[in-house]
């Protein structure tokens, strides 16, 4: 079988024990005779496939006990929306921080519920950056502060989560979940699309804090009131079954991979060959700012676009795939999530290097 | 390999041939190198997914061109809220079929945003039967009229549609779809979540009639606005993928078996072995009214709960799983949509004959 290094941004690269394991059982899930896609979701087979997903997370995420794990629809779109409509209870206020394509999508949605207050923004810098919130002060009425923790068009990242004292911290990560430490009693809300980091499209996992639950407005969609899917443990009504099922294999991946400590090490190392192949080259240049750099999505170009297209066709061929950069800003994008093991990135960089010695 | 005959009623039996050819190409789809869960939701393979699953559709549903066929997440429960917040925009009434559990869900939510009327209800007959809409005489101000085709938990469906004149017909053929014969043009729309007739939980189809869309309020949460899909082509965000691929086999698969003709002589056949077997029983009783029959959903019983209880287990260990009843009612249920062969009624009317013979 043939397979490629896939660095594609979401849906993405996938490990392919994870694959495999899907593979082997997907006609007769563990001697049940059906498959995993044909089972009710209020079957003890199948609630033990949420259940084992949900404890892998808690473990390996090292989630407090005040803590609900939603797996729900909708991606982080909905969570646009989802996030306001429970949070927006007192104030009405939020602070959003502003960084990007996503960050754009989530202040326009809160926007039609409440006072949306831009706290910080890198729009001045083409959010090659992302704003310093160390000394920040953010809005104490707020109802919540929301941040985009990595930014998977721009390639930026924060390194450092702000403190937002009483203030309920919301974070998006679809980006981001799982590939380095992180405190989750820092934040109210955590939320990320599980196509990135966490398995494959159709389910979207938030952590959510138990005070926040329990606040949406009477007329607020039964499916986008996190008290709902809380109540009824991601049972109200059939959840996406499979994905979750994916989610609880990339989880045993990871787990079996060393845990976060582990795959931390590993993304940093990916992260520091390309980013130093890059500050050395002389054809291929990164725009972001160096403190402010992604370990998962790494944007480059060369100074034509003429050549970007060869470099994306030509590393196409040599099984380098989904290398094109985000249609609103070209040039090329190497998405190295979790699952992109080590030799995808030194056989990119090694492509590269050859290309560049080809093409100068 | 054992595989069993699985009376789910949702998520519900697979053809086998749709699992074995997910199964081959899952970790390399079609020679690209990578998975459908890997692939990006822009990449011109998926685009084809997509492409190929609506045309497929159109084709077997005969879908006029003046519909929009739509992929979204969260189930028929969010069209419980999509439908009210994107129909209820003029005299903001409606009129709804009360049917059972499910129709109890979806005026409740409907109730949120506007003035609903139950205008026909079998609540009286504990709905084991539906109510006859021939002679109905539906509110002309009604923004739309909504009706639950085929009522999963009661085992009760509508053999005849009713004419609504120039309301718009909305229907949730979640059980149903695909089964029978449908004339699309009689509905505004028709939605159904894939996890019976269509696929495995994840995706909702949704046929919009276009004049339909772009009603929206402005506050209604983008990814519950028709409008916000219908303009992206369900590729708003990244749509739950690999569930619409899976959508796209069991259609080439229905295709293949004859379409949707085929299907319904044998989902007949297969319907009328079950209930000529019921009606002769001296053992096992069905309570819904012949004339509200489903085809689809089959509750039966006998008169002791022990009875049942034993029925059940031995069923499983006969290979015949599955077959409790909703936890709402009890007893038991065959779900026999268009995955289930005549083998596997045939199967369980001879295991049912064997049972009352050593149970009399």
């Amino acid at each position: 079988m043939h397979r490629v290094f896939n660095f594609s941004s979401g849906p993405s690269a996938l490990p392919l024990p994870v694959l495999e394991k899907a593979q082997k059982e997907l006609c007769n899930y563990q001697q049940t005779g059906i498959s995993v896609m044909e089972m009710s979701h209020r079957s003890s087979a199948y609630q033990e496939i949420m259940d084992e997903t949900t404890s892998l997370l808690k473990e390996l995420m090292e989630i407090p006990y005040n803590y609900q794990i939603l797996f729900l629809p909708g991606g982080a779109s909905l969570q646009f929306s989802m996030v306001p409509l429970n949070l927006l209870r007192k104030s009405k206020k939020a602070d959003y921080i502003h960084t990007g394509s996503w960050s754009k999508k989530a202040i326009a949605e809160a926007k039609k519920y409440g006072e949306i207050r831009i706290a910080a923004s890198s729009d001045e810098q083409q959010f090659r950056e992302v704003p310093v919130l160390n000394k920040m002060v953010f809005d104490d009425e707020a109802d919540y502060v929301h941040i985009t923790v990595n930014n998977t068009i721009e390639g930026t990242c924060f390194h450092q989560i702000p403190h937002t004292g009483n203030v309920p911290l919301v974070a998006d990560m679809s980006s981001n979940i799982l590939s380095t430490y992180c405190d989750v009693s820092a934040f109210g809300i955590i939320y990320a699309g599980a196509q990135k980091n966490l398995g494959t499209a159709g389910v979207t996992i938030v952590l959510v804090r138990e005070d926040l639950i329990g606040n949406a407005a009477s007329d607020c969609p039964t499916m986008l009131d996190y008290q709902t899917h809380s109540k009824h443990r991601s049972l109200y009504n059939t959840p996406p079954s499979f994905s979750i099922y994916i989610t609880k294999l990339v989880l045993e991946w990871l787990k079996e991979m060393g845990g976060v400590s582990a795959i931390e090490s590993l993304n940093r190392e990916k992260a520091r060959l390309l980013y130093t192949f890059l500050d050395e080259s002389k054809l291929f240049t990164s725009n972001v700012a160096r403190n402010s750099r992604s370990l998962m999505n790494i944007p480059f170009t060369t100074d034509s676009d003429d050549l970007n297209q060869k470099f994306i066709e030509e590393a196409k061929a040599a099984g380098l795939v989904t290398l094109g950069g985000h249609r609103s800003v070209g040039g090329m994008r190497a998405s190295i999530y979790n699952a992109m093991p080590l030799e995808g990135v030194q056989e990119l960089v090694a492509f590269m290097s050859n290309f560049e010695m080809n093409n100068r």
